[in-house]
């Protein structure tokens, strides 16, 4: 082949002109000169006599000098001549025919026998490869000095906490984890047992009754939590939920009797679990009610003991910096999503620069100046060319009777109010209270709340004296401004500083932390259950993954039919053929709260669930492999690199050994799924192909299925959706998982290259056919789907494209079910989906692989391009899921990944990565 | 050209041996046939009588009727015919031949003309892109509402603090930067001035004298930081060296008592610019001396006002959480490489599982019993098969009295011996002191500074109280395993369970924590200054670029020469021509810090300057570009997308218009740089040459410059230094810096091909010339050089390559000076430093882009290859770099980008991304 490629190469540096120039000159001279030739030969065979005309003609030479009988006798001669000369021409002629037959046939035979060698060949090249793994692996095997990993069995306690004596009350202001907390309820392995008291049987904590709303919510929130343990003996921590703290006002002076009433210690104290101090329990007051006139701190002068305390109001001297917790008021919807309350993150800069309404109790205290002097200073900014919607009173005005004291800023209007100013606020100002010795109040915790929602920027002036909820895991400077009240003179100029950008970035993480920890009740006591987790580093709950029905029952399995001979490829070594090896799985429970714990919480958005692997799990340093940790990796050449078969025959990179999973989506078409099982066969590196069967009906028992080389597992999905395809299945035993619909045609090269590249970019859609989001340039009013041909693309398709595993549980948990179940009743999109998904989670593109010259997917929208409701649905899905996540997180590439070596001109004596990619 | 593609296509798929038989076959027949048909030509001009043979064969048909006389008369005039009629053929070759050369001519100057056509067509294409291209920009600067921002002047004090009443001693605990800190002397755009009380003058703060060293070290390595000021009125904050503090035990029983007498606080309070409560006062205790009896807290029962404490020794209730700071014990030289102190980070494990060497004081009071547990529990452990040291008596024994009260671990042995023991230890343990009261001591302090160094990892039992250096910024999670004391029996569990990749990854994270911010002096006291200034928020100072010598004076620049006809390729439209437009620049002064906090810190190790634009600055959202921050975007078809024109016309992506520049090194070639200026003449998106002029003599001023259609800026480097080629130039306005040899021959599309790459990949390498490292089979010690054909790839040389303008910066910053002091030594290796850096900085490997066909580059090392020496000094390059760093930061890739439609089959009416590449 490469002298095609010289060829090909040298044509294509022709002018057209030239060339068709050139092959005329060769089409002309080389008959001529084979004329030329031709004559020769011709005469030659003349003058040997084999040719009565010219031999008459010689015979004129001296045609004078005959007489006529002479020359008579003498072309009766030649014409007896001509006649058995041309007899044994004919005979000479049948004689070639047949010899060329013979050879024709005889060189048939050669190449068959050469070609069925090189086959043999390289199955053996293979074999030897496959074999040499096989090795390497085993000794690799022997070799661990220590056993396989289980993971551990828990160990959990088995008696309620035993009573103490109480604690000092002096002593409870210097609880923290050390000396408060028993470790001993909450091992490594304990999985985090949670128990609650039914708030209904032990409700009277306080003397107002506790909110019916929250009651219910709470229990029901935190039964989908996979920590909830109704065993109060095996329980690590013990939530209580006290009644939600009412301002009462008993005297406008005192601040210490504000809340005192509300709390009943001798009810606290005399919880079954208590055990004299409180060791462990977890004290939850959930601001809801009331918030207009502001909710407080339920415990103040009030013995817990060694019990966390968790809720929206604190005091500086009360707070335990890593022991108490501050959390978001429980202002949204039990759970479920909360997308439809938001904003969208677009345009950067809306209609006011920064927006406040609010009101103060009259001045007291020497706090009270200088927030005078802030609001004259705001109020001559607002001069300013930019807008600006400052309210420093209510109007109509609200009862602020009980911010008294604190000196809390009381919210105005309603909810609804509030929302259409924020929705039009770039940024939003939130003041502390005046008194100083809060560090943080329901009130503020609520303007926070909906300020995120909204998509307002939350500028707290005195924000280097407030806590936000969850701060201990959340960075919040990632989200919210925060400035001594002394900055207010820079106030300004810091706000317009911000770049569109910047602003963006500010809006999408406080919206997505507001999502994810805040929004709902189930989404801030899962985060509070999280933060006392992550606290003690134990590893949450692994994801469960989806129990796929088998299609066929246990004894019964369809017989392997030896697959019909393809057409087959040139024969090309691509990887050596192991046994299925799955990927290493929780291997990092103990590490990865460590060094990920920041990315868990403010980056990927899932610190609730342990999962097998992650997409960003570090690799060793490069000579590591080669110095003490070597088992796993296939170093290229071992070591040494190269091309050609070195490469072919290790994985190589900076990542150990691994196969991949083809998970096929198929519907009742038994025969494409036949032939793409076929089409599998001696595909290096697949550890197991996946068929989810969608359709109503079982798989026909009866039929047979082709021997694909690597185990096949049917599911039946329980209904008939496209999400089905991104279920978890326990089957999947690998993190690479290969997407592919039942008639796409992927050639083993592309498939084989396509994994290499994954393997480099474990978290991004690494696959064949790209799309792109195209600006409806006639409505200007959102993205329009686009599959022409394209220098940028946005997309590759599920159709055909690796993803990691994890995916395929942050498909249904990170995801809000609106887009779900716009996929299940359109029965289209899911492929966008996953795009938005992981682009949502990595701010990346997907990687477009090479495809071959003949690469055809049937089955992939090209085919469907005609169909004009087809494009306007996935039109719709852009749409659509852009509106759930509040912005396109898709994000553009340019460029497609081709091997190394691909069309490149190298010596004879070298060998290229793959033969035709 | 489309046609030969698929005839080549059509080639390809055709089995050689085929091939060959069809090429016989034609050859074969062809000729057949011309011959058929001319001999039938030949026959048939026979018959017309032009050939006299043919002729005399027809007369023998009626031979016996002649006569011979008759026959001879006719022979005779058709010999004169046949004289006649080749005369006649002579003449009409030649009038052939003549209309040939006539045809031939003509088609040359059609041929000529046509492409004199094409090329005018696309240089108004171009110029009608460009034209477009500076309307939009200039709309855009139309419709920008807000002035282009200058960044702000200095707002500084002009006056020393006003004295004001002090404070009560006892508010002094309540003390946080809201209630105790001065922001007004600190406004954002102050650049953060810090004016350092003279050691010398203001020393005898102590009853015991400051350490000359430290004063000495201090001053110096101040003078490096440029918060310093000489002038106190304008001063941000002021530091004070406090004498270090001695243990000074008084009586045994009362901790109290151990070092009050060392601060001397009236000397404190009648400091100049104590203002009298000593706001924006940091008090730093550097421990130093001494530390195997501990060193401890200077402050103990002091009044310090509002000043800010930075020591290494805290009790819970001293420490102010987000106002005091732990620092580190002084234990590292004043500055400069550390490298040579560390270990090398691999093998992931070492000798030793676990090891520890200390001794307490005898056991009193409650917490000492828990230690007693503890230690018993550990010796049970020892006999596990992993292997421990643990020695909880050092021997010899050592002076512990000072340690009595706090209950700390005296340091065993010297050194050089702890050195021995970390440097075999996987994990070190460390031991909080056993009152309960301390969060931090300098003991602790200097066991952790001594475990990072030698790369053992820290556990700390009792770390859920323990404060580490800096952990406001730091987030020691990821290099520092800290456990409750009550965990103790989990330990063991826990370390087994950790892989060597989360072992490496804690190890290296905790190396590089402590070269960049504990190893020397100046690293501790920069990153004391730069976490005050993180938590008030104001931009570090900017990041000071080389002014560059001018290589002409100012008055004469060398004339321009129109350069020569290059041999044109075909041409193509690659892009606007513009106006050169820099990169803006200081556009997230204020939000970097807030956006990018932690990243900077522990990511990217270099919070201490700011710079113009980094690698990692977000984009806006898809949709924003269409709503509202459109400016300065030029997407793809306006928003539509596209291949071919549309493509060619815009840069698209995520990313707003923006140029690079290119920097050329050269060594005194003046002809191979005028020949590598004018091959950039009409390159797009080129802002601007730079050439370094590494010569020791000045460029010949008579030398004219060819035109290279951008400014071209030359200057000359103060020594001939390879490292001259990464110096940050003033001259370098954009974020994309294309290196390049000036012997490299680039084409424009793959210029243009790779700037859009790059940006996509703004913090990697983006090139040509790909290289890796290879395992050295042979000795198993280390990594060589490879410039073999190879699949994956590790380096991508600087010959011919993007990176961004923030690593010329870093070149200088971040890596350890011996790097650059190897290239200069060996005048090699600069690009494999290059490749280190960022691979180190990103953990990414570099990205390789396509080459055409005839990608040649003389300069690079491939001419070298030759030369023996050359790849020696190159491996001895990979060696030591990876030794300066403690590991071979590369990483591999098995991908090439290749332009999306690259040798795709695509429909006659498409176009694709590039004509060629």
């Amino acid at each position: 082949m490469y002298f095609y490629e010289r060829f090909c190469q040298w044509l294509g540096h022709l002018k057209l002109s030239r060339v068709i120039l050139l092959v005329s000159v060769i089409l002309f001279v080389v008959p001529l000169f084979t004329h030329y030739y031709l004559s020769k030969y011709e005469s030659t065979l003349g003058s040997y006599g084999s040719n009565p005309m010219r031999h008459t003609l010689e015979a004129l030479g001296d045609l004078s000098t005959m007489n006529v009988a002479d020359l008579r006798v003498r072309i009766e001669e030649m014409l007896r001549i001509k006649a058995s000369v041309s007899t044994e021409l004919r005979e000479l002629e049948a004689r070639r025919a047949r010899l060329q037959r013979e050879a024709a046939s005889a060189s048939a035979k050669a190449d068959s026998a050469k070609a069925e060698h090189a086959r043999a060949a390289s199955e053996l090249q293979r074999l030897r490869v496959s074999a040499d793994q096989a090795r390497i692996a085993q000794l690799e095997a022997i070799r661990r000095d220590s056993p396989e990993l289980a993971p551990p069995v828990q160990i959990l306690p088995s008696r309620p906490p035993p009573i103490l004596p109480p604690l000092n009350p002096a002593s409870e202001i210097h609880c923290r984890m050390f000396s408060c907390f028993d470790h001993s309820r909450c091992s490594l392995t304990s999985g985090f047992p949670v128990y609650l008291y039914d708030p209904d049987v032990h409700a009277p904590l306080a003397s107002a009754e506790v909110d019916g709303f929250l009651k219910t919510t709470l229990r029901q929130t935190l039964g989908y939590n996979t920590h909830l343990t109704r065993d109060p003996n095996e329980a690590c921590i013990y939530l209580v939920l006290v009644g939600e703290a009412f301002p009462f006002v008993k005297s406008p002076s005192s601040t210490t009797e504000l809340y005192k009433l509300l709390l009943n210690e001798t009810a606290l104290k005399s919880l079954p679990f208590w055990g004299g101090d409180g060791r462990n329990h977890v004290l939850v007051n959930l601001a809801r009610r009331e918030l207009s006139v502001g909710s407080g701190d339920a415990f103040r002068g009030v013995s817990t003991g060694r019990a966390i305390i968790a809720q929206s109001t604190f005091t500086h001297d009360q707070f335990r910096a890593g022991f108490d917790i501050v959390t978001p008021p429980a202002l949204g919807p039990p759970g479920g999503d909360v997308w439809a309350d938001c904003a969208p993150i677009s345009p950067a800069r809306r209609k006011y620069l920064l927006s406040f309404q609010g009101s103060q109790p009259p001045a007291k205290g020497p706090d009270k100046d200088q927030d005078k002097t802030l609001i004259e200073y705001l109020q001559k900014t607002v001069t300013s060319p930019d807008t600006f919607l400052l309210q420093f009173e209510c109007d109509p005005p609200v009862e602020k009777r009980a911010l008294l004291p604190i000196g809390d800023w009381a919210l105005c209007g309603t909810d609804r109010s509030r929302r259409a100013v924020l929705r039009d606020s770039t940024f939003v100002l939130i003041l502390a209270p005046a008194d100083r010795m809060y560090t943080t109040t329901a009130l503020l915790q609520a303007r926070l709340y909906e300020a995120l929602r909204s998509g307002a920027i939350p500028v707290i002036m005195g924000g280097d004296r407030i806590r936000l909820p969850f701060d201990e895991v959340l960075d919040w400077k990632r989200a919210v401004i925060s400035l001594p009240k002394a900055r207010v003179t820079e106030l300004h100029f810091l706000l317009r500083a911000m770049s569109d950008a910047d602003l963006l970035v500010f809006r999408r993480q406080g919206r997505v932390l507001w999502e994810r920890y805040l929004s709902s009740v189930q989404a801030s006591v899962d985060s509070l259950l999280a933060t006392i987790r992550t606290r003690l580093n134990i590893p949450a709950r692994p994801a469960a993954p989806t129990m796929g029905a088998p299609a066929f029952n246990e004894s019964y399995f369809p017989p392997k039919l030896e697959p019909p001979a393809v057409d087959t490829e040139p024969e090309e070594t691509l990887g050596p053929l192991e046994a299925p090896y799955p990927s290493p799985a929780y291997r990092r429970n103990y590490s990865m709260g460590l060094l990920h714990g920041y990315e868990l919480w403010n980056d990927w958005f899932e610190p609730f669930t342990l999962y097998p692997q992650l997409p960003w799990d570090p690799s060793v340093t490069s000579e590591a492999k080669f110095l003490g940790s070597a088992a796993g990796f296939r170093p290229i050449g071992a070591g040494a690199g190269g091309s050609g078969k070195e490469f072919s025959e290790a994985l190589g990179g900076d990542r150990p050994r691994e196969q991949f999973t083809i998970v096929i989506l198929t519907y009742e078409r038994e025969a494409v799924l036949a032939a793409a099982l076929a089409r599998l066969r001696g595909l290096p590196y697949l550890n197991k192909v996946v068929v989810v069967w969608n359709g109503p009906s079982s798989p026909s028992s009866a039929a047979s299925w082709p021997e694909s080389g690597a185990p096949v597992a049917v599911v039946r999905a329980a209904r008939n959706s496209l999400n089905n395809r991104f279920l978890p299945y326990h089957l999947i035993d690998t993190e690479a998982v290969l997407c592919v619909d039942d008639d796409a045609h992927l050639r083993h090269d592309e498939i084989v290259f396509a994994f290499r590249v994954w393997r480099e970019h474990r978290d991004r859609i690494v696959g064949f056919p790209g799309r792109y989001h195209a600006w409806d340039l006639n409505f200007n009013n959102g993205f329009l789907y686009n599959s022409n041909y394209s220098c940028e693309l946005s997309m590759v398709l599920t159709g055909a494209a690796f993803v990691h595993r994890y995916y395929l549980w942050a498909y249904w948990r990170v995801l809000p079910a609106a887009v779900r179940d716009h996929v299940d009743e359109h029965m289209n999109c899911e492929d966008i989906a996953m795009n938005f998904l992981v682009a949502h989670i990595t701010r990346k593109p997907p990687v477009k692989v090479t495809s071959r010259w003949t690469f055809r997917c049937p089955g992939c929208p090209v085919t469907l391009s005609a169909d004009e409701t087809h494009f306007h649905e996935r039109h719709k899905c852009i749409q659509f899921f852009s509106q759930v996540m509040g912005y396109t997180p898709l994000l553009s590439t340019q460029y497609r990944a081709d091997s190394v070596l691909f069309k490149t001109r190298i010596p004879h004596d070298k060998q290229k990565c793959f033969k035709f990619i």
